[in-house]
């Protein structure tokens, strides 16, 4: 059979940065990055920032632009910073995309060029995405602003928008050039935005990394009480879990490996439910204790160590009871086991515990067990006083 | 500094394969390639084909069917077989790939299945792109049906289309899973689309491989004649040259590794100022013509191989003067110069010959010596009987 074979390997490396108050003039950080690969090519910045963070930070558009003069005298900034809407909701509206890509266009940002995202993860799914499909791909960096996109999503690989109604149903794998983790950001945050973030620092804990729960058991009511060190710990933490994840595993997902989803399954179905009234970190927590519980009832975790997860849970303020969760005697939510059958191809994949600790998937779920670890979930909630 | 370095390569692989009458019954290859890779997963074939070219083969949609349903039990053919415009223009509307991504979303073609493109490289070029942003990119196989797309745009790992009339401003740099290369296709091209695709041949003959420029040299009166055997030679050489190049460099562009684009800088400037008239293949023959000229004007190339060169052209049949190129004094298509600077971000890199099969790069280009060159082509260039 007459062929050629082509192959070959494409190389990324990116860092993740730890810092706070980044556009202080006195944080050299940002600059050195780009100042580092000084270039005879002119560079351009675009900024693409969160409106619900410059609400929060009035002065970020000024710090910004006084921090670029300053320090950057060698990139040419996008006069015209660009603000848009963040949350989930934006994602859905075709608007964004194209006012990062027409601007793209009308300011000549070119594959030398760096358009720079910041905000929370549908913020910067948005601009990974414009960036991403714009002349083949302009660099991106992130400032991720919120506890999810700092330890989970904005160190990732993944961007994307929904189409249709379809969460991410548009998207590509393109990793940015840099991440800044500005613990600054964070205190600024609503308080359910605070909590939600840390959802995927426990499931990856629970399933990867023990002495990570123990710690996140034995801080929590300073996580619950905003304890910024403590925060910035978990952040670092679980970022860096999630990155050797991604390096060790299969980065785009182009064979069979499958994501960190521990928990994942219930939780889709719940932010969906719920008409994604409940967060994704919120969702995440929910599914967490439910698969927690089956993995007991399987008699692969011992009782006192799903009672630990829940605690904690409860501790970190997550409510883990959501009435969908019994509608119509839990046919809708398992009508999320059979959706992730469907995702997956028609073989189903789940992750259980075996420890604290420990994760192993298993390909098949009982209904029986699931109402049942729903009634025990329902059961052992707190009443709202 | 407290920073976490990601690290980590992605592998991409594919086959090229070279066959005719790919779609024949007793024509195992197709089959085989997704046979081999048999899943418990259930998997789609969405095809998305070139209307014009089921315009010069009707049978082609029913002997898609009839394989299928004969060779690919295992998998489910997507009944809706898509026909899109084929051409340059299509790439301008949005429509075409909105067309694929609402059949992938109709459809449920998820990440196990494939979208086939049939075509084209406009066709492969908006194919592969609907594909790549889908779900964060599904597998596309292509089947290129002309002799640019067979030698070059096909086998490569580009796509993208136009935006508000800039050319491929949306793309992405997404490798297909496999390219079947069918010569059936090229008996009914017409004869400038025949032409055309071998511009791209000569071009990377000159600068990298001097025993190949001799064979299209010796096979020219064949190649102009529409021989298909020589055309098959031609297109696998020239195909395994441009694997190798984006294999052996740099292959999604992201440092300063240049692409093979010797004679482009006029090619690109010409298809503009002719509102794409003129073919890209046509355009990029006169490109070449033109720095060839210009490598000899250097004293680089001698006399006899430059002329040679033009001789080579214009024995395929290729015009090498166009008007535009002295319209306004040679200052139009001069402009082209400043746009391919302007577009390598500050940097002008331009490639010249030193010999037939040798290309060097330069950074500077004279404007007199180019107006020259341009005079030169058209005194040689022979009048319309
Ligand atoms: N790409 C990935 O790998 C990946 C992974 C998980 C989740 N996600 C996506 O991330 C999104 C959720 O991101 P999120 O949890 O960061 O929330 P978010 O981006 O939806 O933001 C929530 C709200 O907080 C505001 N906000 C952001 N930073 C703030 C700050 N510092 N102070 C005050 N307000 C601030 C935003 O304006 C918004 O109103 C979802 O769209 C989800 O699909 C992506
Ligand atoms: N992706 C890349 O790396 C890359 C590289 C070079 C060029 N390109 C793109 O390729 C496009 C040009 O592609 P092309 O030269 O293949 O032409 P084309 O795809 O524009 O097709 C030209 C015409 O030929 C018709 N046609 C196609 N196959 C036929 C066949 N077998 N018989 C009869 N008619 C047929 C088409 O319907 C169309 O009308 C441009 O858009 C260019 O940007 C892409
Ligand atoms: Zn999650
Ligand atoms: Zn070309």
């Amino acid at each position: 059979m007459d062929h050629l074979q082509q192959e070959f390997s494409v190389r990324f490396s990116y860092p993740v940065f730890f810092t706070d108050d980044l556009f202080n003039p006195a944080n050299l950080l940002f600059a050195d990055f780009f100042n580092a690969s000084a270039s005879t090519i002119r560079r351009k910045l675009l900024f693409v920032i969160d409106s619900g963070v410059v609400e929060a930070h009035p002065q970020l558009v000024d710090s910004i632009r006084a921090y670029v003069t300053q320090h950057l005298p060698a990139l040419d900034l996008v006069d015209d910073l660009l603000l848009i809407p963040g949350g989930e909701v934006a994602k859905n509206e075709p608007d964004a995309v194209e006012t990062i890509v027409d601007a793209i266009d009308r300011y000549g940002v070119d594959r030398h060029s760096f358009v720079v995202g910041i905000g929370g993860g549908s913020v910067l799914d948005m601009v990974g995405y414009a960036a991403a499909i714009s002349h083949r791909g302009i660099r991106h960096v992130r400032v991720p602003t919120t506890v999810l996109s700092q330890n989970d999503s904005g160190v990732g690989v993944k961007n994307g928008v929904n189409y249709r109604g379809k969460k991410n149903f548009l998207g590509t794998f393109v990793p940015p050039v840099a991440v800044f983790n500005d613990s600054t950001f964070l205190t600024t945050l609503d308080d359910r935005d605070w909590r939600a973030g840390m959802a995927e620092a426990i499931k990856v804990a629970l399933i990867k990394d023990r002495p990570f729960f123990d710690w996140l058991d034995s801080n929590a009511t300073a996580l619950a009480h905003r304890d910024l060190p403590a925060m910035q710990y978990l952040i670092h933490r679980c970022a860096d879990l999630h990155l050797k994840h991604i390096a060790g595993g299969d980065p785009f997902e182009m064979g069979s490996s499958r994501p960190l989803d521990f928990g994942h399954w219930s939780a889709h179905k719940l932010e969906q439910l719920t008409n994604f009234e409940l967060r994704h970190g919120e969702a995440v927590a929910i599914g967490i204790a439910l698969d927690t519980i089956y993995s007991a009832q399987l008699g692969w975790l011992s009782q006192s160590d799903a009672d630990r997860v829940l605690a904690l849970l409860r501790t970190l303020g997550f409510a883990l009871y959501q009435p969908m969760l019994d509608a119509n005697d839990s046919a809708d939510v398992l009508k999320g086991l059979a959706e992730f059958r469907e995702h997956l191809g028609g073989q189903l994949t789940i992750m259980l515990l075996t420890s604290l600790g420990t994760g192993v998937e298993v390909h098949e779920m009982d209904d029986e067990r699931v109402r049942q670890a729903i009634v025990q979930l329902k059961r052992t909630e707190p009443q709202p006083a």
